[in-house]
């Protein structure tokens, strides 16, 4: 059983930042996320596109956005979760919650926190019909350790980004790497498309364009896969692998949150912005993309002020009886959990002769 | 008459960023300060320390904050009225309001924002019966443009910060430059006590520690004044000077924003935190420091957050028939009034041979 202060459901900027804010009042964090990466639609969707509106940044990629927070939670030691979707939801005769995740991992926090964005990000499965009897068992549809493919036969299904940049990363660690695509074209970061290019003529990467994966073979685990041609006049060809790897992209889904007696409002949690950000169930809170009110923008510096403003109220429900006293960073610094401190340099005083 | 879409009163890091939501809605933005430079709190108390609690921005110096949110804005043309306080708020019939400030100046728009802080920053005067007389008449106590010195004689009174960086600055620009200190010790930055004791030493500053100007003479312009030492064995000291700039601090006061018929509560203007951050007076927000409600922390990011929301509102007072949709500046870009136009690089679809 994972034990924290505050229990954060999704590692998008908004549960990130929380970390910083809940450490300021000297609390623990711990975050779940389906993703096998912190930063959610950031990390998932445009890590490389810039975003305008952060303040005090003209400018700064989604994914620079999202090491920079990394790096600002750091000294606060936050638990990750990662690769695992928060299923349920107990509240306990105490007051505090156990979260349990759809592998069994169990946390025990007394205040959680729903950052969960617009969904836990859940991959688009291709069709094929036995595909869930190889799911762990050579296939899967994100890529968490690399390593796990070294010296393995490896067929990549998709045309965008994800697909082209683990095409490229894994022609240096699997012993064969094949990258099938339903169409001709892909869609991705110019580089990415050049560097496949060169990977592909180069023979470090088999090119199967306008084709599909359409059967999966093997007694138990993956054994082999067949690629069939758009155009039927080309024979289907049999590839022996040990892995294949989906990569049509992740699509967010509110999913079993949806189901913990919140009240939902047009498939967000309805929270109370006028106040604590708290949801219906006393003790757990909702920022960020996931939570609704009057007027909410979905924005990135929104979930921020959020943040602040709700952990204020969790240090209450943790320490009913001592008083919190806010201290400007500029004027406390930050103390790290891991012994850290950072502080303003103090003026001098001193004669001038 | 100064005629905007959004009257901002205080150009703070809240006031500073409102251009830049304002802006993304098409909406134009002038800011009215009683300060000669933007940046609020940050740039007058404490532009060299760091903050630590700006999202995404593990350390920044409150200066540098600023300078970042100016550059930011830069593509929406903000006006600024600097050095001015705003003195009334008149709402005209078709609803619209005027806001004189104490010089005069007259802004006319159809929505004010108060991004006020703590208060209009007011200089601490020290107690000499007649320099009242003098100001602007050779007494100033804050430093809007050096170059009215050149070539001046100039007392300089104070022993913080602004007063050694004021003094270190127009060694190079006066003709004569005199520091008068209560003390013996001055309190500052080690480069601005180190920098400021070398022109004292080559005589470049005149240092007159241990004493304070108690009188100002002059027909109608100010033109000279005494110094007297705390030792009172010591004689006073009579000199010729064209300026005396007393820098014993600002502090901010609410001021005339108080008699507007607002709300007040603990020196802040109540709003309604939970829809759109507006005031009493329809028309009329108020945001970041300066407001109150349930709950408020007085944090830049809280500033940032209330005027993203209120921005929208805004909008739907000034194009009641319009229905905007916000898209995300990833999506949309940023296109500046002034011609610019910043945007993600498309992805490319390539085939890859
Ligand atoms: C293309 C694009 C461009 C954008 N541009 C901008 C912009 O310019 N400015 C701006 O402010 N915003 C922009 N946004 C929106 C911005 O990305 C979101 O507002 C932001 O990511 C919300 O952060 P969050 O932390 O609340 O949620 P998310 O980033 O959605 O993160 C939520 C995380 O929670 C996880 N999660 C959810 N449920 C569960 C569960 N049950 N178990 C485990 N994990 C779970 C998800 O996997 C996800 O990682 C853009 C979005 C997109 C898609
Ligand atoms: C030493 C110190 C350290 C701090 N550290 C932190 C920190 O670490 N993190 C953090 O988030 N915050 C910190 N703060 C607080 C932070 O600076 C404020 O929250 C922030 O400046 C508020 O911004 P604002 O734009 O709302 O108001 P302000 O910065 O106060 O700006 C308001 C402006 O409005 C002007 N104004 C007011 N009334 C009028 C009028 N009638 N006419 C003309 N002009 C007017 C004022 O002159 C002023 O320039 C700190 C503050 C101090 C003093």
């Amino acid at each position: 059983m994972i034990k924290t202060d505050i229990l954060i459901i999704g590692a998008g900027p908004t549960g990130l930042f929380t970390v910083f804010e809940a450490g300021l009042l000297k609390l623990k964090t711990h975050l779940i996320d389906a993703l096998p990466q912190p930063g959610g639609q950031c990390s998932e969707i445009y890590p490389k596109k810039p975003i305008y509106d952060i303040p005090a940044y003209p400018e700064i990629l989604a994914g620079d956005l999202v090491d920079k927070l990394m790096e600002q939670i750091k000294p606060f030691e936050p638990g990750f979760t990662f690769g695992e979707r928060a299923e349920s939801l107990e509240k306990q005769e105490d007051g505090s919650f156990i979260v349990t995740t759809n592998k069994g991992t169990q946390h025990h926090a007394p205040v959680v926190v729903i950052a969960g964005g617009l969904g836990s990000f859940e991959p688009r499965k291709p069709l094929i019909p036995n595909i869930a009897d190889y799911e762990d068992k050579g296939v899967s549809y994100i890529i968490k350790d690399p390593e796990i493919y070294r010296n393995k036969k490896v067929v990549i299904a998709g045309g965008g980004d994800s697909a082209l940049d683990w095409a490229i990363y894994l022609a240096d660690v699997a012993s064969e790497v094949s990258l099938v695509h339903r169409r001709n074209e892909f869609r991705g970061a110019l580089d990415s498309v050049e560097k496949a290019s060169e990977l592909a003529k180069l023979g470090k990467i088999k090119l199967f364009t306008e084709a599909q994966v359409t059967e999966l073979h093997g007694e138990n685990d993956l054994s082999g896969v067949v690629i069939a041609y758009n155009d039927k006049e080309k024979d289907n060809q049999y590839l022996e692998v040990d892995n294949f790897i989906p990569l049509f992209g992740l699509s967010p889904k509110l999913g079993p949150i949806g189901n913990w007696g919140l009240e939902i409002e047009k498939n967000a949690i309805r929270v109370n912005n006028a106040k604590d950000y708290q949801t219906n169930i006393p003790g757990v809170f909702a920022i960020g993309d996931v939570n609704t009110y009057e007027g909410k923008l979905k924005l990135i510096l929104s979930g921020f002020h959020e943040a602040a403003v709700m952990c204020q109220y969790a240090y209450k429900i943790i320490n009913p009886d001592k008083r919190f006293v806010m201290k400007y960073t500029t004027v406390g610094g930050v103390e790290g959990f891991d012994g850290t401190k950072k502080e303003a340099k103090k003026e001098v005083v001193q004669s001038i002769v």
